[in-house]
């Protein structure tokens, strides 16, 4: 590539314990350069930082100097690793987690910055669960009035949006609400800071603000969860940017922190999934993209519109304009089982791994995969983090049945990655019982890594998966958006076409698998019906939040003989 | 004590793992001196001794080589120990795992002395669970002809006993049936070793061959099962031995094993949990005994006939002469445990551990002892190895609900101690229930070493817990058998109220903890009342031997792109 005469793009991508910025030819994707910068408060779960203010459960905080020191660091080490002229840059895009929230003053300033010791003024993370006593009440009046939009989210929204975290912010914090004068995803704020402006995305409006038709819901409504919640929407956005827009142009001080060009083009925010199906060049009508990380969300394009049980959304123009975006997702992938080898596995499997210099993780696939299907006799419910499809509960758990002595780390393993093979089927199968069919399977993500998970999905979902072409799914795709926010490109899909990169039928099914895989799948729908319930789930979790809440009067201490 | 004028006696406990030998003063049941012996086969479990045959799931053997080395080795050194005269020994008594089962010669000799190639001419551990189908069989006609004895067992024999590992053996090696000439518990061939002569004692002819009002099942039902079946009681004793009688004297053959004098009175056999109950004087009507260790077993005498469902058994004389006694169990307690310590407990818990010189389960029970009850919201099923009572089905298996990525190994740990407590729990209700009441729960076993798990039972079962005087329960119970065979003492009772003991009071349950038990309890009933019917468990475990059956046909094997 000749760096002297190409134009070239950021992609900025802010995940859940790190950033990563990458620079991308505008011509046809190449990536010339990334950095990653990890976050120095990680996931912020059981004290505010400072150490002094404990977390209730559920809780999941981020703070926003982290997402500036992206800005600050990733940016330039990526432009330098590159060896790009900075001077070639012509754009910057950008993608977050979603829902990722905050309360802001009017010139943007994070409340957390101003009253640093109270838990409501911080940012919250997408995987902040403890609203969903406020999801259920938003969900029971808008079914008891026949809200139209609530049809569009499958029936349900999501304790992780922003109007059950706002009205859990009211209702435990009134004086942190009244201060907030903007309610605002992180993947605005942050283009507020690069532009200098307020701008609010129709995707994050669209799947995570409730903005339906037109419209959010209405102050009568708001009303009736809370009086004092009827002047929300005032909080949020009313101009939304459509994906692929001029959000505005790099303030001086932007370009100050990224040592980029002031003035380039900036992107509207995005979502980094949604924006990833650009990456893969997968954003025609039922490509259906599944992100697979330490969660998977699962986007995809389509020229009709249904209204899907249990899905995370259906937004006009919410991935790419002109066609319907669905959304659904599935809370906890990558992170199950991230838990299980840190807390499940014992020393020998640790030293068998170091003695072949293989991770923990790969021992276990390995051996998981040596085993015929079925020969572990187990079947577990990925709920581990909730479920996001298609039951929409964040109170659910989870659950591992059919364990003997004889069970070994590497069969529970492999159940658990194919209780989420299991979920990712039972999504597919939800959509197309819909009549929204999904033509291709396109998978993204860390979970690429792992070929024997691969494989269980192609043989679960008993279709070929076709493979992201890059390792930076978000960052490229952000790039890509802001290739078409600086003229690059007319559209995203003509951007995604010339920069995005997709391999088709890389993993394939095996029908005599599949069988089997059919069986284990009836046993994991039945589970999927008696404990979606939550009769079961929610007791327990009732019985935890009560036992945490007052832990003094049952403790054991002193009950010793 | 003065060894020169006392009288003595010898208790010899066969256990799962290994022979535990106790000299036993007549007087006062003075412990003198102790030795044990490990196995050295272990429980076989994946290959015969010598690593040629392959077992199928759920088998276990054990090897009579190992029972023998118990008499030669443990019992001369226990009298070593104990610094007394062999002279002043009076007697022998022994207990048995059950039902510990093997097919031998019409002179005794075990069928796996002379083809130790074969798996069916091996003892058959309690535990070997591979005999399942042949029970259902055998329940199902039973209940069919409305057989009277089938209600004595509580609806169901068990896949453990004589008839269903019996049927088994027939019907997969027909050769090995036909040459066993006798059919015999562990029980009663060690004591045929001992004496010279086959005895069958009323216990296990009772709990585990079906003896019921003076007879087996008749020819014509076992015809029904199979006609080559129908002999099958030929193989049996039709003369049963009441406990706490002389089986006969020591031969001179085995005064030469154990050291001990020639002629000494041999008591009749018995089973390790319910001579425990005299170890622990808790012979009377409403005492019930929990022996915990690997499993447990509840042992009850009663002046009542009930039918109770789901236990293991209901027979006359079957603990004392002159009372019902009843039987219940619950296959895996101890063993789940051990199991999840080795399995499921990462590195960093065994560091901390060493560190402060403790066992990782004494680690793991200090860390759940911390916690408020129900905090950690799970809930488990404890049929990791079956389900003994009240179900009865050993294709049962393990379920663990509630898990999340907060989830930590202490709160799993903890939660499968509450579910064997639950077990326990629901057995005591079942009893009382029928019109059995059950006046004291009276703990022995090598579980009583957690005073943590000790503690939940008693707040889980509501109840005070009594404990056994003594750490060698069955073979004391056995060396007070053997005073009765001997003389020294008019019967059983008299003979356990002057050598066993037993302290009550020891754990005292909580009100306030017991009162979110009831909470998880209802959950735990729940999830028995769910996965009872075995729906799910029996199709897990059908695709699992499926699946062991044919692991060529599903490997995943070149599968990777």
């Amino acid at each position: 590539m000749n760096a002297n005469t190409d134009s070239y793009l950021i992609g900025v991508d802010f995940g859940t314990l790190s950033g990563r910025a990458v620079v991308v030819r505008a011509s046809d994707g190449a990536e010339a350069g990334t950095a990653v910068h990890e976050f120095a408060h990680r996931v912020i779960e059981d004290r505010l930082p400072g150490g002094g203010v404990r977390l209730g459960p559920d809780w999941a905080l981020q703070s926003p100097l982290d997402w500036l020191d992206v800005l600050r660091t990733a940016v330039p080490e990526a432009v330098a690793a590159a060896g790009v002229d900075p001077a070639r840059v012509i754009g910057i895009g950008t993608d977050f987690t979603a829902c990722t929230v905050l309360p802001v003053r009017a010139d943007g300033t994070p409340l957390c910055f101003e009253t640093p010791e109270r838990p409501h003024a911080w940012p919250k993370l997408w995987k902040h669960h403890a609203a969903q006593a406020h999801a259920d009440r938003i969900n029971a009046l808008a079914a008891e009035r026949g809200e139209p939009w609530l049809a569009r989210y499958g029936g349900k929204i999501s304790a992780e949006w922003e109007f059950a975290k706002g009205l859990q912010v009211l209702e435990e914090d009134p004086e942190v609400y009244a201060r907030a004068e903007r309610w605002i995803e992180a993947a605005d704020w942050i283009i507020w800071q690069l532009t200098g402006v307020e701008t609010r995305n129709v995707c994050t409006a669209g799947y995570k603000g409730i903005f339906q038709d037109g419209s959010y819901p209405s102050a009568d409504f708001l009303a009736g969860l809370n009086p004092d919640f009827s002047g929300f929407i005032d909080k949020l956005g009313r101009e939304l940017s459509p994906l692929g827009g001029l959000a505005g142009r790099l303030t001086a001080e932007a370009a100050g922190w990224t040592k980029l060009p002031e003035g380039i083009a900036v992107a509207v925010g995005n979502v980094d999934a949604h924006v990833t199906s650009a990456a893969a060049d997968a954003v025609r009508p039922g490509q259906m993209v599944a992100i697979m990380g330490t969660s998977t969300c699962h986007v995809m394009s389509s020229d009709r519109l249904a209204e899907v049980p249990g899905m995370c959304g259906v937004v006009r123009d919410g991935i790419v304009p002109g066609l319907w975006g669905y959304e659904a997702g599935q809370s906890g992938v990558g992170d199950i089982f991230a838990w299980f080898v840190d807390t499940c596995v014992p020393a020998s499997y640790l030293r068998r791994a170091d003695e072949r210099g293989l991770t923990v993780h790969d021992l276990l696939a390995e051996l998981a995969a040596a085993q015929p299907v079925g020969a572990h006799g187990l079947v577990a419910l990925d709920w581990h983090n909730g479920n996001r499809s298609v039951l929409v509960d964040h109170d659910l758990s989870g659950v591992i049945v059919g364990q003997t002595l004889a069970t070994r780390p590497e069969d529970i393993y492999r159940a658990l990655v194919e209780a989420t093979a299991f979920g990712a089927r039972l999504i597919v199968e939800t959509f197309e019982a819909a009549g929204v069919p999904v033509a291709e399977f396109v998978v993204a993500g860390g979970l690429l890594k792992n070929p024997f998970l691969m494989q269980v999905y192609a043989d679960v979902l008993r279709r070929p998966l076709s493979v992201i072409g890059s390792e930076q799914g978000p960052a490229l795709g952000s790039a890509i958006h802001a290739a078409v926010a600086a003229g690059a490109h007319a559209d995203i899909q003509r951007a995604a076409a010339a920069m995005g990169r997709r391999r088709e039928d890389v993993y394939l099914p095996d029908e005599r698998r599949a069988g089997v895989y059919d069986l284990l799948y009836a046993a994991y729908r039945a589970l999927h019906d008696h404990f979606g319930d939550g009769r079961v789930l929610h007791a327990l979790r009732a019985i935890r939040n009560e036992a945490r809440r007052a832990p003094a009067a049952q403790a054991l201490d002193g009950a010793r003989p």
